[in-house]
């Protein structure tokens, strides 16, 4: 039991770190730049070149997409549109905490449903009070029919097939973002031009 | 449709941010600090003091906890046994990609269970092939009695009046780590010297 010779009652009011002081230690604005597109788009191949940019240039970046997601934390998820919905909420919060830590967070997730981009800018814009708009939504705007050429992963085929289904493109929807803050025609474009249209819209962030 | 003066068959491949390029980058190691005891030890106060001496010091820092993880991306879950299992399951799924980016991040959650907390260790360390060990189980040691007496959040008496079930230390065991990587006695010293004895123990990471 605690007495007069132990420290147990000193009041200790350790001070939480600031937005403020991550960004001057940092020197940028942890944001999410949130990536959107069909299957084959481009999305990764953009967000991996993205993020070597970024890091070249001396920020600290990091990207959300498949590899590291959907077999980590949404491992028990599937792509029923209630397995999406819930795979993008984590995926917005997860960046919202990485963008919280002062990271340049990018996503590479199909998340095809407007309702479900709109959800995922609320939370990363709500979990900080008075917080401006921390949201980058681009449009990696690849035609289906490109995307369906290229079928990196041969699941357009096995879609047509019937092998899989709810496949985004062909049996799911994509809900095209209207007025997204960046447009890329991803496929009209090399990579790096491409690469150079996001980072233009970055200065917000200190980039 | 993609003809010649389309640039839609250049391959391109980026390059993959590693490990070493971020480490080279924020001089440090990504790595996890598991703070692991029972409600009111002290596992917030000092992961909030070891986050702002870590940011004092130049390193970038964050904190999981309650505040930042249980109303948000876990705010689906309840503090049954499996509610528990997968509160822990993603916490350390976000926590290891925290590290993967580079960030010393501390975790504050009861994490009563020792299982679970081995689990969190492996998904921390299989996340990246070939990493060594970069995940560090702090145990915040304050005995139940001083822990009820504190009762910062009131819950204890709750639980002891049966208006809460479950709760660790009254109706829920805790399952103390018994090798913790560090051992914090956090009732018997002040909070300066509990971070002071954890940062001793993170120079693995460049701290």
């Amino acid at each position: 039991m605690p007495n007069k010779h132990h420290p147990t009652n000193i009041k200790w009011h350790p001070t939480r770190v600031t937005p403020e002081h991550r960004a001057r230690l940092l020197q940028q604005h942890g944001c999410v730049v949130w990536m959107t597109g069909l299957s084959g788009s481009g999305k990764s191949t953009l967000a991996v070149e993205l993020e070597a940019q970024l890091i070249q240039r001396g920020h600290a970046a990091y990207v959300l997409d498949g590899d590291n997601v959907r077999h980590g934390l949404n491992a028990d998820l599937d792509f029923s549109p209630a397995g999406r919905r819930e795979n993008i909420r984590r995926i917005a919060h997860v960046a919202a905490l990485l963008a919280d830590a002062g990271i340049i967070t990018i996503t590479a997730f199909i998340s095809p449903y407007a309702e479900d981009r709109a959800s995922a800018r609320n939370i990363v814009n709500s979990t900080r009070a008075g917080a401006t708009d921390r949201f980058r939504e681009v449009f990696v705007d690849t035609p289906l029919s490109i995307c369906e050429q290229r079928d990196p992963k041969a699941l357009y085929a096995k879609a047509r097939r019937g092998e899989i289904t709810d496949f985004t493109g062909i049996q799911a929807p994509f809900e095209a973002p209207r007025a997204p803050d960046i447009h890329v025609h991803a496929s009209a474009h090399p990579v790096p031009d491409c690469v150079a249209i996001i980072l233009e819209q970055l200065q917000d962030f200190g980039v």
